[in-house]
């Protein structure tokens, strides 16, 4: 079976370049083990629910991703950020990470992550960040029945708060 | 500064062998690196706090065990397990960590881990788990002010049901 690593993670604390990061240093590590490797390792896209999951998401198009999330676990090893694939993909026995930080290292990680045209107030970009995650919760129980960001529904939670992506990303990436 | 590890766990989630394989790993890891290094790692011991912390554990003994811990994250490198250290120790910048299981494999580990004059059911041995986490928590929330077992709190926080301690351990060693 292919090994699968899903990441779920609070808005802005660095979940997706971790995903990434992880990636790239399990790919380097395979690569170095056996040099023919079938690739790609996948590496899901962020995703951004909708306000009202019931209202605006159709149950078609949340079984489409399934399919296509499902499908990507059936080709090689991959680590697919976000979508709910932790359980989507329970049956795959995935490793499951959980990525937080305090509102204060998001609210850094954001501004110096905004597009140029983006000049939010720290009160409106807590605001957003809050949203955004009560969205991503929404989602999450809607669809799962479970709750996300339970430390329980997780392998391993890690708080970016004052630990380095990069080197908790190398690190782990020798564990799989 | 010396480099601190705390290690706060749930009863029969193997925190304890999680502090003792990173602490050796750890020792490892620095003796290849530089041969003649200040031994000892210190690693403590599991703390089983009483049922009342109020009535039963007077301030000048907390003070005390307070003491005896900053001294040895004076002394050197150190990984602290239990004892309130991740608090007692803030001001030197500790990598919290905080193990955690789901009750199933709690009971499977405690068993296996029983005295053998100990011949509880698993009811009574649920029961005593959730006890001494609760001592636990109140102890904790009691000397701290804080939240125990809130993810907020650690760095990282490990669920070692489907995770084996030591092959994490190890990975983990790798960042310190």
């Amino acid at each position: 079976m292919n090994r699968i690593i899903t990441v779920s993670r609070e808005f802005g604390s660095g979940g997706r370049e971790f995903g990434k990061r992880l990636a790239e240093q399990y790919v380097e590590q395979l690569v170095e083990k056996k040099p023919v490797i079938a690739f790609p390792i996948h590496i899901g896209r962020s995703f951004y629910p909708p306000a009202n999951p019931v209202l605006e998401q159709t149950k078609s198009v949340v079984l489409e991703q399934q399919r296509i999330i499902k499908e990507l676990a059936e080709k090689s090893d991959c680590v697919i950020v976000g979508r709910c694939a932790d359980y989507i993909l329970r049956e795959y026995d995935p490793f499951r990470f959980f990525v937080y930080a305090d509102m204060e290292s998001k609210l850094k990680r954001c501004h110096r992550k905004a597009p140029g045209d983006e000049h939010l107030t720290d009160k409106e970009l807590k605001r957003k960040i809050a949203l955004i995650d009560k969205n991503r919760a929404a989602y999450y129980d809607f669809w799962t029945g479970g709750k996300w960001g339970l430390k329980l529904n997780y392998d391993l939670c890690i708080n970016t708060t004052h630990t380095a992506i990069k080197e908790i990303a190398a690190a782990l990436s020798k564990m799989f």
